[in-house]
């Protein structure tokens, strides 16, 4: 071997400077994707942050994703992580059921589902829409909604079945408009939904009126009938905050839009 | 150069069986980070739903920290996400500050504060018990709390200025008890905490009483002496929930640990 000591010697003296050239290029590059890689993670967190405070409420009111974090919201919406935190949530109902409730049998035991990204999933509709970066188009949506083909959310589905199967009734209220309403059962109807008790939808005398509000309504008489709302699942504070309060309530993740 | 094709393909016959071992050394190696990854993603995104869950109050009355969760609490609590997420929030408060409140101007605009993981940060404490993967234990964490040495959250320390400075009386209400009254007065205000109007600390009449009935208790007390409640800054739930409810409620993050 030691002919060819010189021979690598000879190699390593031609290639030297295109190895040099190619290390500053490498560096270069090294150092601009470091720079990348310092914006995009300030920009995460600051995306992140904006998400997590969304979703414990103390940002409320918004009426788009904030642009620059609309990538994030994609990523998060169409990732594991959101599966996980929804079935985490939809878990945790259910280890509250096993102890809960010292159900009265009598048909007074009720618990409230949204429909909109609780019971059914608007990601397909806000795959398209940027999801949530582009401003709310009524009639762009109301026309999603009346194609009736909002898939379910499963782990929602199976809670569903457990608090009916238990007896307990479930009242569906949303702030969707009455003129949705057979597209509504439609859709609820052909992905597996059956045996609710009521679907409450807004009709004339609510329009104008804040979604919470009109929900408060609607758990109000609920109560006034005789009924003993043991919990609330859904995905936005307005369907939770006010009087009457259930038992328990129920938070799923949503960060495409803020209804309040 | 001709003369050295034949020279490179003895080189690479030479090198091929070790490079080939290499390979499989190699590829060995990538699998079993591979399967590490898989295993390392699946668990972050475990315990990344259940600090999720935690903050939006699905997840409650927890003792300790899941012990497989215990890093990922440790990373989250220690990470710039952390810090991101409460300034986040502290944000959202100054926000609502200048839009809010018909301020009564008479002294009755009061303004609630929690003390630990709000005003001052316990995280020196719980880094030397698992990060809440410890059961608590009340002689050390008092111990800790006896040394005022807690450090104070920068952000919430700025917010408490601006507030007290707009003439909004400052109601501390803490789960701390009565014995730590000095030890806590001390600690405030080495970090920086002057101006508030009174701190609730937790009595003997208020032993075994759940943290929250306790906290509703103090605020129906500045309800009935006139107060008007803007806002409530605080890291637990307890803080927030039962009436009288403030105006609006601001939650820091925090998945250490639980008061119920």
């Amino acid at each position: 071997m030691a002919n060819l000591v010189p021979f690598w010697l000879l190699v390593s003296a031609i290639l030297a400077p295109f190895v040099g050239a190619n290390w500053n290029i490498l560096r270069q590059k090294m150092n601009n994707n470091l720079d990348h890689v310092v914006a995009d993670d300030a920009l995460k967190i600051y995306c992140e942050s904006w998400r997590v405070n969304v979703e414990v409420n103390n940002v409320r009111g918004f009426e788009v994703v904030p642009q620059e974090c609309i990538n994030h919201i994609k990523k998060y919406m169409t990732s594991s992580q959101y599966i996980a935190d929804s079935e985490r949530a939809i878990e945790e109902v259910q280890l509250y059921l096993t102890t809960c409730c010292s159900l009265q049998g009598d048909g007074t035991d009720a618990w409230i589902f949204d429909v909109d990204d609780t019971l059914l999933s608007n990601i397909p509709f806000y795959k398209k829409h940027d999801f949530g970066g582009e401003k709310l188009n009524e009639t762009a949506i109301e026309e999603w909604m009346k194609s009736s083909k909002a898939p379910a959310l499963e782990h929602t589905l199976k809670l569903f079945n457990l608090i009916r199967d238990k007896g307990i009734k479930i009242f569906l209220i949303s702030s969707r408009r009455e003129n949705l309403r057979s597209s509504t059962v439609d859709n609820l109807i052909q992905v597996g939904y059956h045996g609710w008790s009521a679907l409450t939808l807004r009709g004339l005398e609510d329009e104008g009126k804040e979604v919470q509000k009109y929900k408060i309504e609607a758990r109000q008489r609920l109560v006034n009938e005789g009924y003993h709302i043991w919990g609330i699942v859904g995905d936005q504070w307005s369907s939770f905050e006010g009087l009457p309060t259930p038992n328990r309530r129920f938070k799923l993740p949503n960060s495409m839009y803020y209804v309040a």
